[in-house]
């Protein structure tokens, strides 16, 4: 049966030892959405066409979060990203805004959490900037769509 | 029509000026989930029963995330939190964990975002501790539940 | 004659004690240019039409540099800034962009250092975003311009 | 005509990906002067015969400064810089204090923004440590000196 | 009996809840002493006449690293200290620097622990710039030895 | 006769220039006890046998603090932690709880410092959970116990 790698058999956190693993190139895909007022997505659109917008600050804080993910998540490797890539896009149907990270990196382990950080802080900013006129917005979502690289092999969301 | 307030005129990104509000106490609730196969979140639970477990590991890094809101968030107001306070509850039929932080302050700005970032920090840790054994958990339903104190007044989410 | 008030008679570093300074309300203003050749300054001006652009970037990042001031500057006080405003703007004449930091906070010590830091961060993140077109940019003129509050009475720079 | 490299063709912000990059030993230095009455100098040199002085301080926040770097320019790749050293040069003619900052890093991208980001802390840190006695200090002329490694190659200042 | 406050009844994680309690004057003492070979203490007394000596660069860094105190330890509450004051004493006999920091706060809880991390980062810099000639330090007797201020009322160590 | 390696001959600190060496496994472990009174550790493992205990928290707060060493210690050079692991053993005979830390990277530089901030952040951490119970804690012998790799060689404390 699996077990959890950050745990040991005594129980304790265990910053799982990569010393003896080969660098690879890694490449790992998050995605997550963000729901709101159809009023909220019409005022973030309004303001698109200006610089300065909900959505290219939003962008900033994901790409920087996604740099802090060792700070932030206990267990996991300091390392260096070589790339952090955010798409987001508003979809107008279904009120809400889907935010898409790509991380890579050169190194022993995977870049998973950055590229999940990258949605969450994302995600997290463009609440903010909106919760004056929408309280009710609903964080959702947010899984790996893929992974590649490592010994693990390829992953692929299954849609 | 309600404008957004982080966002000038010129669209600008705003930093609100709340020099001239009055402190008062303030309390955000934010809850979310992570859903996941039931056979992780039974591994979680086997080692509930030891220290060092996942849950607790989660909780202190949600604890400590929420008190690096405004490094995240570009426009979070730096605050002095009075307490955070996280509430892990596992649903063996949903195969969830759900996450409920309370975050309070004395001060002239809400902690909604305090609240929001250590839900989904709380989340990203269990997801990092368990990718090992499952890719496909799923953070979702991140919103905010009670917020009381501020001139907006109360709010309550309608379940 | 005045006296550094940073080092102490023996030859330390002091963090200024300010416990029994009175809390009152502060505001700084900081100013500076970032020179560059007129090609580069057209590169931005260009992009400035679309989300995302040089400017709006650089002025996130000098609002959450401004956050960071404490992080920094050894001897600064940690304080909870009420507000970081950026203005930026192009000089075609001068081939240059203005950068002006307003802070404010209503506390036991002044915010120069977090608008000059603001300033600061926000050339150098223009800097970044342009060094693959010009290396010869220039960050220059970063003084403070303006401050009120506290004992020490307003300052107007001379000009 | 050359293009911005950290914003897409859709106007995004890009972190550059680098990880098809080599890996090289890469240096870079940057410059800059703090301006001030001659007083102050005065002041900070009568002070440079003891332990602690204002010099000292700086140069410790310069590259304590330089390593937070990917945390203040947003599109700064994180990198495990080899080297910072920083000479401060008091300047007596021009009243004046200079900086140099040089910075080296075995990698697949340049240390321009660290050396800066080195020059510019130390430069705001003389400023705090001084400024009860002259508000009137100016920091200029900060900009990249030299440069080496990399496929873009060596570039030094035209003085 | 007393209880552990930072674990509730649960045996969960508490940031205690310090929103109802007022603000006061505190001060927090702390102390502790890094023992080394003496030829190791001559060769940073030789140095103590020239600048950016051992003992001042341990000072900033201790003075800083009190300021990320809720950074580092799990359940501290952010405040806003108001100074940060840190004597190093040489003492030959013991062949040993002690080391005493001195926190203040006006706020809801005490300043122990930013005394204690400012005692023991300048510790860890003393040994890590004095490592490559004794690798034997040790670092000792860290302990709260006065406080003031809040409803526990004054202590003093008995010495 | 050895002279200090991160102070250059005019007395400036320097981070030493490790450019040129190679990369190699590196390893470093550290110990450190804090000391209490006997009811003290009696409340510790009262509650270690429920999740979110103190030793628990203080493990993950030793990790998470490793991982900020060049954040902390000015000369100390950012990098890639491979791991890090902490042994947390309480003693009854002497009231105490051992605390041993053990890091690795493959690197340029060796991991001593961060061996000893895990260590020391654990200590603190504990003082922290327990200190309305009991002020007179004490942490001490704090050092370097083995360290492996790079030119040095093989360091072993004698007991």
């Amino acid at each position: 049966m699996t077990e959890l790698t950050h745990i040991d058999t005594d129980g304790n956190a265990v910053m799982v030892d990569i010393m003896k693993k080969n660098e690879s190139e890694r490449i790992a895909i998050a995605a997550g959405s963000i729901f709101m007022k159809s009023t909220t997505l019409e005022l973030i659109n309004k303001r698109a066409v200006k610089k300065g917008d909900v959505l290219s600050i939003a962008q900033i804080a994901g790409i920087m979060g996604s740099k802090r993910t060792p700070d932030l998540i206990p267990l996991c490797h300091p390392i260096n990203l070589t790339s952090v890539n955010l798409i987001l896009t508003p979809n107008i149907n279904e009120s809400s805004i889907r935010i898409e990270a790509t991380c890579k990196v050169v190194g022993k382990t995977g870049v998973e959490m950055e590229a999940l950080t990258a949605v969450t802080v994302t995600a997290l900013t463009i609440y903010d900037m909106c919760k004056a006129a929408d309280r009710e917005m609903r964080i959702s979502d947010i899984r790996l769509t893929y992974k590649a690289g490592g010994k693990s092999g390829e992953y692929r969301e299954i849609e």
